[in-house]
């Protein structure tokens, strides 16, 4: 469990307008063999075929009920009917995620699988097999979740040599003691007790995914969120349209750079770029200005690996 | 108007499931000023800004509620509403029409524009400014309509000789004489009436474009369909999957080629094409082997001119 594959797909990086090059928000992580989604914006499933994904996404959180964020639900609920799945999705969603459900069966008339919804409150925990998801209220003029993808612990490192000297043999013990249970050798002939701490370095943090979707710059982040392996961050405007941002309840890539600065971002993705800008220039450097850890600027279709920090 | 351009794009020609290269079902018809569609899947609106059309359509036909079909409408119509439109939208469909229209209002909850929906039946036509959209019934399973675009007679040929014989001096009498109207020259020192059949010849056809959207060929079509410049027909499968093809209520490339020769389309455009082709191949020599006229196999976004036969 622990060494999981942990791989970011950029379906959706478009603001409100997709443009011929960007699709609306899409984001999907894939950690081993789970698939989630966070957004689901039109074009969806179109964009899992371009990127090679597949569809077998097992849940789907939605920020907020703003068309660019979940209009791609409605194909790709269709096409996972059409190729014959059978499992349940989970859906995830603001107040009238139910109201939403039922447009879905409304519209989508046989779908061949259940369907399973529920509704989020900030501080929502959603556990799944070795890591959970959190959803925390931002700053979007209307009820809008980011969401924090958060590995459990990882045992400590085995300290092999200490084990060896406190008379373990090498072998299964070994692997009992890794995984948590006394185990009990024979030293100086007296039968003795050796517990798991005594020879595991103390638990290590798993990785962390922070996903913003819309917002003005967060006043407070949740701890959860602190030292992000990524965060994907609003960033609709550059710097220059600060004012405009303001407005509209989005952020500029100097407020993401700022954001990642203060949880310890160990990377930071602009994402929700306005389809005015055809440049990558200002966005990078606004954000590098606030921000020395990484600035990514990714394309629709892209995808990165998530490594351990150590 | 007898000189309208007249240009359809192919927005859409994919199959049930889109693929990275086609959209689901959309053709956009220009004529002069005016936008038409006919059917509006998934990304349409993206595939406005690819084809670079702009998105001032004024009317929408949506053939049948198949989610392949009518998906883009949402997005779209936020997209148009986030530019400002406050021109009216024509939206035309089968029965649920308006329980679809709720389902827009109620997920786009800011529409600046107003939406008229219409139901439509076998034979409804809509009149616009020059042309008219004829529904007609088709065999998919479902209530699901075609549409045939049909422009009003053109006026004849004027002859400019027969009327300089008739004593009619060059200048505005002609304009008014093409016009239809009388007018009246001295001849002889007489007052003569000289009507406009005397020197123009008998009106001449329109241009006529033809969308079958889903559908087994037709036993029957109606007479508005004859002789169209260009008939756009269901070829989602090669005639290798004639059976499949029944099954589903489709139609093969060789079926839409019997079509087209039934009719005397001038062309033929085969679209809905589904995902498991990669090739163009065995479509077009199963539609060659049915029919003589032009066999086209658009790609998505691309556009062709209809021409006047004369």
């Amino acid at each position: 469990m622990a060494g999981e594959t942990l791989h970011i797909h950029f379906l959706g990086t478009a603001g409100a307008l997709p443009t011929p090059q960007r699709n609306p928000s899409c984001i999907m992580i894939r950690r081993g063999s789970d698939t989630i989604l966070f957004d689901c914006g039109e074009g969806a499933q179109q964009q899992m075929m371009r990127a090679r994904t597949g569809f077998t996404v097992d849940a789907i959180f939605i920020s907020h009920w703003h068309a660019d964020h979940y209009l791609g639900l409605f194909g790709l609920i269709e096409t996972m009917g059409f190729n014959g799945r059978t499992e349940p999705l989970r859906l995830y969603g603001p107040r009238r995620i139910f109201e939403f459900l039922s447009i879905i069966r409304q519209m989508n008339q046989n779908i061949s699988f259940p369907i399973e919804a529920m509704e989020l409150s900030d501080g929502d925990e959603i556990q799944f097999d070795g890591y959970r998801v959190i959803a925390f209220g931002t700053r979007h003029g209307c009820e809008s979740y980011g969401f924090i993808l958060r590995e459990d612990d990882r045992p400590g490192r085995f300290d092999r040599e200490e084990a060896i000297a406190l008379g373990i043999p090498p072998g299964p013990l070994f692997g009992r003691l890794q995984r948590g249970e006394e185990v009990t050798v024979s030293v100086d002939d007296v039968a003795t007790i050796i517990r798991p701490d005594q020879v595991m370095g103390t638990s290590r943090p798993g990785r962390i995914v922070v996903y913003t979707s819309d917002t003005r710059p967060l006043i407070r982040w949740p701890n959860a969120a602190r030292d992000a392996d990524l965060l994907i961050h609003d960033a609709t405007f550059d710097d220059a349209e600060e004012k405009r941002a303001g407005e509209v309840y989005h952020s500029t890539a100097g407020g993401a750079g700022r954001a990642a600065a203060e949880i310890g971002a160990a990377r930071l993705a602009l994402v929700h770029i306005s389809s005015r800008y055809t440049s990558t220039v200002s966005h990078i450097q606004d954000a590098e200005r606030q921000y020395t850890g990484e600035v990514l600027f990714p394309q629709d279709c892209s995808m990165i690996e998530i490594p351990f920090r150590d």
